[in-house]
């Protein structure tokens, strides 16, 4: 199975000039989300963690399957308001505009390794906000795994430092 | 394992008078993914069914892994703006205030037969919009499935005829 034929190319979305990689053509499929998590899976293989950390909200479509299966604990990273208790909290660049994360404080432990997890690296400005907000606690990013990764905005050059996986290149 | 013990609730949040059940201390704990996932996954035993359907956002966390196991597809309902195709669209009442949720209308075929799954059951506002969206394409909703359901709002009156499943109540 080629995962690319399964996922529809948009035009002009959210903003003219910007091709959006639409993932719900593939999730629609049965086969396409057995191969898409299979693969993000098989990255992780013999690396040591505790935690996976999605963010808000396709991070959680790809993130939790993941740690259901290799049998981890899931931290979801949110958008500015939604988390109940005390939060850590990070303004960031996105590829169009800026957005605020928020992690709880209480989701991480200093010491314990964490695997983030999302469906996209674009400039790398959301996981780079995560990955500050692991270490800010004493955490250690271990591994980033990507379903895709736009080449193009060299996303990976402002994490070039840690471990970063991604299935599909555009 | 007792999973109530693993919910956090947190008073008056987001509005005063309302307990917030907060799944992030149940999901940040490798059994209690394991246990979540597995108790939701069991009152679908023996029914047959082609995609999971889950709500933004934590209907997104509990929904993949269910439609990961049980080999099915996966289709998001979002907020409005989100989805980048042609879609359907329905607003409802929430539990506080009011939303917007959209489909893209080729995620469903006439005739498919669908489980919605979401953390939560409270006035089922959400649901119904999902159910109403689901048969306006001629298919079929055989289950809901949640982790938690508020009994003392009633979201089960408003849904009376479909078969509804839910782990914990409160």
């Amino acid at each position: 199975m080629n995962l690319k034929d399964k996922i529809r190319n948009i035009p002009d979305f959210p903003e003219k000039g910007i091709i959006f990689r639409d993932v719900t053509t593939l999730l629609k499929d049965a086969e396409g989300v057995q191969e898409a998590i299979q693969s993000m899976e098989k990255v992780l293989e013999g690396i040591d963690f505790d935690l996976v950390l999605g963010p808000e909200s396709r991070g959680f479509i790809f993130g939790m399957p993941i740690a259901y299966n290799m049998k981890k604990g899931f931290v979801p990273i949110r958008k500015k308001g939604k988390l109940p208790a005390e939060v850590f909290s990070r303004e960031y660049d996105l590829e169009y505009g800026t957005a605020t994360i928020e992690m709880h404080k209480d989701a991480l432990q200093k010491g314990q390794k964490v695997v983030i997890v999302d469906d996209l690296l674009a400039t790398g400005g959301t996981a780079k906000a995560i990955v500050e907000m692991v270490e800010s606690v004493g955490a250690e990013v271990v591994a980033l795994v990507f379903l895709i990764e736009l080449d193009f905005l060299k996303g990976r050059d402002a994490l070039h430092d840690y471990n970063i996986k991604s299935i599909l290149h555009y």
